[in-house]
């Protein structure tokens, strides 16, 4: 009769039609909150990192290890966290949002100028790990294992986890340098060669041969998909802003217009194959801000307008330019928030995802040391074909592998390809590369920063 | 190999260590995205009915009605949202962030000062329902159930959704009314004695008794969560701010802040059996603006404040006034979005539970007018007690069970005490009330305006 009974009660109901689904789901409801609150309180706690220099980003991943691994003190209370696909959902919407934020904040033109050598870095930080991975690494350090195993380490070693990097530049505020705008780029040409690699891998190993059509059919698809998205997108959006300023003007349309685009696009990726990330990345470059300027101006601007055009000349100017950068920048504002709430999300579950366990054991530790060398010096490698710019912000940018990793190596496991040694030092691999990167491309950031002041 | 192989080997992911719960994530997360879209998109569509006057919380629940429908037009598309639980948790956080900007729109003042008033309707709104369910309209519109299923219809009867009302307060700008205080805090108090009957009555249907001392130990419970969360987080929070403010002094620290209490406090209601959304209420009324004042103002402020404070001296006042209340609003600007986003998904997501099947047979038509009838008068009746305000609008404020109704329906259902024919007049009950309350109530503050347009 006391309450818990009561909270049992309502977890135990299931299949009773109407009302089903919400208690069900409140029980599971109440438990994310919880969860949700514990880690974005946690991870801004994290930020006093930034104190010493180091990338946000690093403290809140490393909140997530820590977290992670609170069981190893016998604390086993966040075990369950790392393992719930409700807040796994939150996790990869926060990712979305991040790269669609990142994608607002990037045009088309930015792009297309770097194009060619985004292109040219991509497929080197493609190939380069791929052969070093299938051919070099994985029989000298680990050998026995078969070409089977090779070929996954190899698909692997090629992925570029973005999200990492892109938020190292976005707090940095180098989102507009040339070196962010190869990476963005080579990220997501990176993301449908990694996607055909895997395909051909997986074919491979399944049946023991692959089709050029088959994988033909991959790459279209898959270019296809972000052109498309792209041009059609630009070719629908006045149209679609037409529609819902029909129905009101207010920020709650404007709001609607972006996540239904970025979520939409996020979804699509997914279901042709590519990670949602792209889609939500791809989002954000056609949304550019020319298609949200019809809204009507945020409720501060038409208050003050007005009245700062009565101030001298100057003054008026100047008050002019902040109120139009503000309404300019209206839809990040209105963004911003849900950004601040999902994204550490993310980060902290990709950190609780690490498993320190993974390791203790010293041989593991020296074959896997040994994989993220050959791992970063893959990537750092294809910094070489980004021309004029800092190579090596451009070459680290392309080491973290993420979440995207961790994926690849997991349907290796799947498949019976990927024994368990393997895939220890895979994931030993992937979280070196991804903890390692924040600081290093922050001190090359900051150095950059140093030598050249006006850049 | 083509891409939708990918896809399934993707989803089919599971049970292998780390990237598990990204990978399985994956697959639900896309598909979450693709229906949050959905529903925004078509919430936001909805929105035109406001145009005629209708409240737009109505046209969002007759959109998830339609939604939810669609497979009797042929439609199966659709049809797996209304079961998908992670959008149902999406749809809870929704209700949670509503309930929580209401909150943080009242104070505990206001609400002392109706505290009396509030808990005589709220006594008066339990009392009457349960006895006219269990006593009157059970054993003669449905004669031959028993009295344990008239108990459950009663228990039904008590419920009250306050989402429904508080957002059409708050969409027609009436939240400061003195009407709206009685009904928030009405609810509150309902919710606490909802709690204790529906304790009372399971507790009565399972062992045929019930002591006293168990229902004290509820009640304690319920109303010390109340008290103590209010006290102790009032006392708790300048602490709270300095330490976070002390890691940080950005919008994302004052975002985290509102977040963890609010759904901290969610979670901690759930524990204790109440409804989550009392929680996030409290957590809003107890972290009023004064603890986030001392927030570093937003950059548009203070970028202008120095400027406009050259303008004429009336000119100056006006700007420095909106300046002003823009600061002191910014807490409620950054969870503006977050409203925007997922409160929608709430409304329609909460008429897609609606199946209109229930209503097909002309017996249970009949049957189910004359339960909402009772019902509503059962309710309406509580407005009595409301002093010298518009009493129709307290009254009909605690007229819509909404998702509570069914969560209590559900729960007589799985102990076996609901049969069918019982379970479908109930709800159909509940989509009466929650339907035809917004158009009502949003009809009775108009004429309350219109009658004293200075109130």
């Amino acid at each position: 009769m006391r309450s818990p009974r009561l909270t049992i009660a309502l977890a135990a109901l299931a299949a009773v039609g109407a009302g089903e689904a919400f208690a069900a789901g409140s029980a599971v409801a109440s438990q994310t909150f919880l969860w949700l609150a514990l880690i974005i309180f946690l991870a801004r706690l994290s930020s006093f990192v930034e104190r010493f220099g180091v990338p946000g980003v690093l403290g809140e991943l490393l909140m997530g290890v820590v977290l992670g691994n609170l069981t190893l003190a016998g604390i086993g209370m966040f075990e369950p966290i790392a393992q719930d696909t409700t807040i796994a959902v939150f996790a990869e919407l926060g990712v979305v949002i991040l790269l669609f934020q990142i994608g607002l904040e990037t045009t088309v033109a930015e792009l297309a100028k770097v194009g060619f050598r985004a292109a040219a870095v991509a497929l080197i930080g493609v190939v380069v790990p791929f052969l070093l991975g299938t051919f070099v690494v994985g029989p000298l350090l680990l050998p026995g294992l078969g070409l089977n195993a090779y070929l996954f380490l190899g698909a692997t070693l090629c992925a570029t986890s973005v999200g990492i990097t892109g938020r190292v530049f976005r707090d940095a505020k180098r989102l507009d340098s040339r070196e962010a705008r190869i990476v963005l780029g080579a990220a997501v040409i990176d993301d449908v060669l990694g996607l055909v690699i895997l395909a051909v891998v997986t074919g491979f190993v399944q049946s023991g041969t692959v089709s050029a059509r088959d994988v033909g059919i991959i790459v279209l698809e898959a270019f296809g998909f972000l052109v498309g998205a792209v041009v059609i997108g630009r070719a629908a959006a006045p149209y679609l802003v037409r529609i819902l300023k029909g129905v009101s003007d207010s920020v709650a349309t404007k709001l609607t217009l972006l996540l239904s685009v970025g979520l939409g696009l996020a979804w699509l990726a997914h279901a042709i194959g590519l990670a949602p990330i792209i889609g939500a990345f791809a989002a954000g470059v056609l949304l550019e801000p020319i298609f949200l300027k019809d809204f009507e101006a945020p409720e501060i601007v038409r208050e003050l307008e007005p009245l700062v055009a009565k101030l001298p000349q100057l003054d008026a100017d100047r008050a002019g330019k902040a109120l139009e950068r503000y309404r300019h920048h209206h839809h990040e504002h209105i963004l911003e928030p849900l950004g601040h709430f999902l994204v550490p999300v993310f980060f902290v579950f990709t950190g609780m995802q690490v498993k320190l366990e993974a390791l203790a054991d010293p041989a593991v530790i020296g074959v896997a040391l040994a994989l993220t060398v050959a791992a970063v010096a893959g990537k750092v490698v294809s910094g070489i074909a980004a021309g004029p710019v800092d190579k090596w912000v451009v070459g680290w940018g392309m080491v973290p592998r993420g979440e995207v990793g961790l994926i690849f190596a997991a349907i290796g496991k799947q498949l019976g390809v990927v024994n368990d040694a393997l895939f220890s030092v895979i994931v030993a691999m992937v979280i070196l590369t991804t903890l390692a990167t924040p600081p290093i491309l922050a001190w090359l950031l900051a150095r950059q920063r140093r030598e050249s002041p006006l850049a």
